[in-house]
């Protein structure tokens, strides 16, 4: 028997990959007569309402009240898996902040190479006092992968913070004070001239292990990686040699093409790794929430949803 | 007998606390014709130039050429001590990118504890893989002691980049858009409101261990301190006991009652604690060794100094 007012939605916050029971007490507050569940409840299968993050295999086929799919991020490559229904429609979050918490992230990342705090930790270590030279902003030479949307905004904060700024894409862009490289052909020279790698590419065919052997090997001695794209960009095995050898500094990575990264992974201990569990930008807990409510509240009234996902083009 | 051509000066690197080595070959572009000794050479107590960061006690007295003592930074508290003959000029460097370099630390160790990477680092050590709520910026309250020229300035970009900025000062300041206290009586309040505290106060009698049991008991329960004032500031023992009975959440230390810290200090090892050897802020090299050159001749050609240090009020 289920706790429910009649009428009241059921919502399931479902990811196998982190526990999201965080969002419970705010989707309380938001929706007091909600039945709220948090995976793995067995409860979950019986919500209207899935809201997501890298859910669990095939789970959208034992909800059989399935009604709204909603991303808790901008990204939902995650979540279609296994969807079947297509008169179950999917929504993600839109939050302006997203670009803000890339932004700092990333800021965070070059400052901790360029600013050498990797060092300053080694030397903490070995209870070693040393200051090294204080190089500027403008000898620090950042690359960033993807210009798009999150990838232009990073791209234009760094070059305001005074770092010596290029990018590459696919396709030409323009960005003023930023120097462009784009295809096959301007990686080369665009890797050649990087210090700080900053990955931030979407991810397609033609992108998928792009972070391998030979990208990795296009970039100077001692240069250092700050991963923020997909998981499936990065190769592994590669960073690591790449870093066991010696000819990289460091990586500060985000993403993984496993996630939660599993706890025999040799990244987690691989001298000159930051891992962070997929945190560099999310929405605000409490803007996601406001979004989430306000799509059942119109679905449950009959209007059209907000923020609906076009799955012709999976974004 | 002096390898140096008639005329040409010697220069002298003195430091007891770091290697200035790294200025050597810049010296040596600049000055091509000068003879040029690093500490603990002991051919540097011939030199006529002496160029100091913390310098080893009473070498002034044992360098009877000595015609000018120069900073390699703004500050020059560290470098007065044993200077007997009052027509020895003493000179300091004066270098707008001292600001940005204190900005840049300041930053990074506001992101450090905003965006939970010490957590992050601790779950890394763990193998443990659990995403943090995200708080934004504004959500952070920053605490800035020291609104003076550097304070100021770090107050300001803070601000900017969406943190809820407090700050506080001896005497009344204000600053567009940060709550300002001042005083005895506004440090209560100000501490009270402060998540992480940024010390960037000048030393003086009334500043002197300000960093000790009573300023922390002021803080919230798990804020955090970023400490780049001077280490004279700062009590040891009352932050590791704060830090040790969790009441606080982290320190990043830049500066230290005795430098180089000594490796037995407990602050090495205290859980939460990140040490780096006095690296927040300091003039570029080139802009050090450009400003001593340019004084050296000026010296030689009975031309009036930059940045001659006023005895009287010891800045």
């Amino acid at each position: 028997m289920s706790r429910q007012s009649p009428g009241a939605p059921h919502i399931a916050f479902l990811s196998r990959s982190a526990s999201l029971a965080y969002f419970r007490p705010l989707m309380a507050e938001a929706m007091p007569h909600a039945e709220i569940s948090v995976w793995p409840e067995p409860r979950c299968l019986e919500a209207e309402i899935a809201v997501c993050w890298n859910p669990p295999p095939d789970v959208y086929a034992r909800m059989p009240r399935l009604r709204l799919i909603h991303s808790i991020a901008a990204g939902v490559d995650n979540l279609l898996e296994g969807r079947r229904d297509p008169g179950v429609p999917v929504c993600r979050v839109v939050d302006p902040g997203l670009a803000r918490g890339m932004i700092e992230y990333v800021r965070w990342s070059v400052l901790y190479f360029h600013r050498h705090f990797d060092r300053m930790a080694a030397q903490q270590r070995e209870r070693a006092w040393q200051r090294l030279p204080l190089a500027a902003a403008s000898a620090c030479r950042v690359g960033v992968m993807g210009l798009g949307e999150l990838g232009g905004v990073v791209a234009r904060a760094l070059r305001d913070d005074g770092y010596d700024v290029g990018g590459w894409s696919r396709s030409a862009r323009q960005i003023d004070g930023i120097r462009t490289w784009h295809g096959e052909g301007g990686l080369a020279p665009f890797l050649a001239r990087t210090d700080v790698l900053v990955c931030l590419l979407p991810l397609t065919d033609a992108t998928r292990g792009i972070l391998g052997a030979r990208t990795l090997a296009g970039l100077p001695e001692g240069a250092a990686l700050v991963h923020c794209g997909r998981g499936e960009h990065l190769v592994s095995a590669d960073l690591i040699a790449a870093l066991s050898g010696g000819r990289l500094r460091g990586a500060v990575l985000d993403v993984f093409p496993t996630e939660p990264l599993p706890a025999d992974d040799p990244l987690w201990t691989c001298p000159g790794v930051v891992v962070t569990p997929h945190m560099a930008s999310m929405a605000a807990s409490a803007e996601v929430v406001r979004q989430v409510a306000g799509n059942i509240q119109r679905l449950r009234d009959g209007l059209p949803l907000r923020n609906t996902v076009d799955l012709a083009r999976g974004y």
